[in-house]
């Protein structure tokens, strides 16, 4: 049995995904098919990386990932497969595979040119069920990555802007806001660690965002008082604004960009 | 291996599909079950039936497709299987597989009366778990159609507004509007085909709709300029009204039921 | 095949759900995995132990239902398996099995110990992907219940208050609004039942809910009139207020905790 998942903007009231879905199985009855999300905001490219990102490499090696956020549908932005050492993920060349680009160890991209694999006559609007589709789940059949269209070098990378670390203090941004107004940033505990010598202990820190002052990090969220705004290193390895029980984004008002400040407390 | 999907008004919050999912896999354990949407709006028949049309024939052959919006569940309505030349569909009698009656080939419904086939004691508010949810997985299971019930000829259809078609124009109307506000009318690229002579090019139209006058077809999204109300024959054929990267329901205040009109330029 | 259904608060728009699905796979590819729901309120404990009681017995005997509604994860919460006559239960012990436990004839909790099922290194806020999602997908690759940590009598339950039946009628309160706006209430059809003398009939009955009258019950929901608010026995065995296609939550102002009295008419 070979597994795909499923990244898109397409939603879930509309029968789009599902479409997908059955070309899928079309081709191989096999596949089995798990969502990673369809409700990625229109045409939020970052947002998708991102969700890719912290879902990717908890899957089988060999899970083939299918990402479709494609506001350049139709148009000459090509489609792609990249290939790691663990996984395929198959999308338009729009930078939605950055964040996989920055971890792969090994990395080679192809482009999908091979049009017997799609369905007959793609449509100008729907390349997810009519070209991505389809190749994903030859892919899972074990058709090799070559057969699809020759390597390239130039694929298409967003700016991911990376903290900037310095002696007395990391500067970084928010990068999510997650369903429970937990407010993700771009600061990894790699980052704070690097500040610190090797085989000492992490020391004190302050966090700055939006005028607030945060002292110290929780261990874990019930340690947080009721209504304190509060910073804890999540699951993911990144520094994160939370309230306990409460929604951080509306409490504080915060949203994706906006500047947060690590400081080492004197 | 068989496959089933889902199509129906339960939302994502309840556990009602997943009843019915386990349901299903409680008599068929080597089912698939694929969702098509559960966020139909509540009692809403027409958009199941247009959410399942465009895309049940993505499907295998074989497929059985289970459809539940039925606010008249526990009343005299009665359950049917309808059987064309490639699929099953299981639902109420209500209408919601008339888009599938317009397109099958062959076509046989059958009257689900053989309770035997039930859960025990089906509860008056929930026939997609008691009825619906069985007799879909036995389908899929290999029991004949003819064993649910008898063929019956007066099953009831939606009256489904066509496009009228005359030599200077189509009229129309929206007939859905999707994630992204792209606006989906009746127009088919077929009902504009139909206006020129076999071996012809299609020549230039205007679309009115809202009192906005939209010149010419775009042949992809990315072709339009920002804010600039465009018109596209999308990837199921029919003719979309949409904005680049923008919501064009919000943007041109259009809704389901709207008139559009498209003419011959002269 | 065996399945491992998943019921939280994570929602659909991050990748929570799919990290989970993700470590799943990866410990029993054989596993097949259902969403219960995703859409509970943000620790809304009670939804998640209500949306679990309406599904999980309708799913096949073995079956592993994985639940994590869990505020307080990486805290000193226990995680447990509850083992019954017929499925297996993985979650923080915080009493969102109460239901389960109710409803039980056989019921046996471990408290999860045995770290080397766990995801290497566990992160402080995110259990359903570390711990809770592999000890589901070892249980349903046949792992005895027993190896994953020792039994405890003390396990959380929730506070469930049931109604009060007198003579004279039932004072119950509202438990759950569906998707619809349906109103449901914890008065169960027994209830009713226990009122009258076995072998007679169920007399007639007056509901009473936010200063509204309601006479009689319906047998199905179309048989209510226009905008008349209703009751019916729902297909769970509870009483439910309804209106016939409308919101009977925003008709009748209603939300959970709200009383509701039942009374024989004289």
């Amino acid at each position: 049995m070979s597994i795909v998942t499923l990244t898109s903007d397409f939603g879930s009231k509309d029968s789009f995904a599902a479409s997908m879905k059955g070309v899928i199985l079309r081709i191989n009855q096999q596949a089995q098919i798990v969502d990673i999300t369809h409700e990625i905001g229109p045409q939020d490219i970052w947002e998708a990386a991102f969700s890719l990102k912290t879902a990717y490499s908890y899957f089988p090696k060999g899970t083939v990932h299918l990402a479709v956020v494609d506001p350049g549908v139709g148009s000459g932005r090509r489609p792609i497969i990249a290939v790691t050492e663990s996984y395929y993920f198959v999308g338009p060349d729009n930078g939605i595979f950055s964040l996989i680009y920055q971890e792969a160890e090994r990395l080679r991209v192809h482009h999908i040119t091979a049009a017997h694999y799609f369905l007959p006559n793609p449509g100008p609007t729907f390349h997810g069920r009519d070209i991505f589709a389809p190749v994903a789940s030859w892919l899972s059949k074990g058709i090799p990555s070559g057969n699809f269209g020759d390597v390239v070098e130039d694929y298409v990378k967003l700016n991911v802007p990376l903290p900037k670390v310095a002696a007395g203090g990391i500067e970084g941004h928010v990068i999510h806001i997650d369903r429970f107004g937990n407010v993700i940033t771009n600061i990894g505990f790699k980052d704070l660690r690097s500040l610190f010598p090797e085989g000492t202990e992490v020391g004190p820190v302050t966090i700055t965002v939006a005028g607030k002052e945060i002292k110290g990090m929780k261990k874990f969220y019930a340690e947080a008082g009721p209504g304190e705004a509060s910073a804890i290193f999540n699951s993911s390895g990144y520094l994160e604004i939370f309230l306990f029980k409460q929604n951080a984004r509306t409490a504080l008002s915060l949203k994706r960009g906006e500047p947060v400040r690590l400081a080492l407390q004197k």
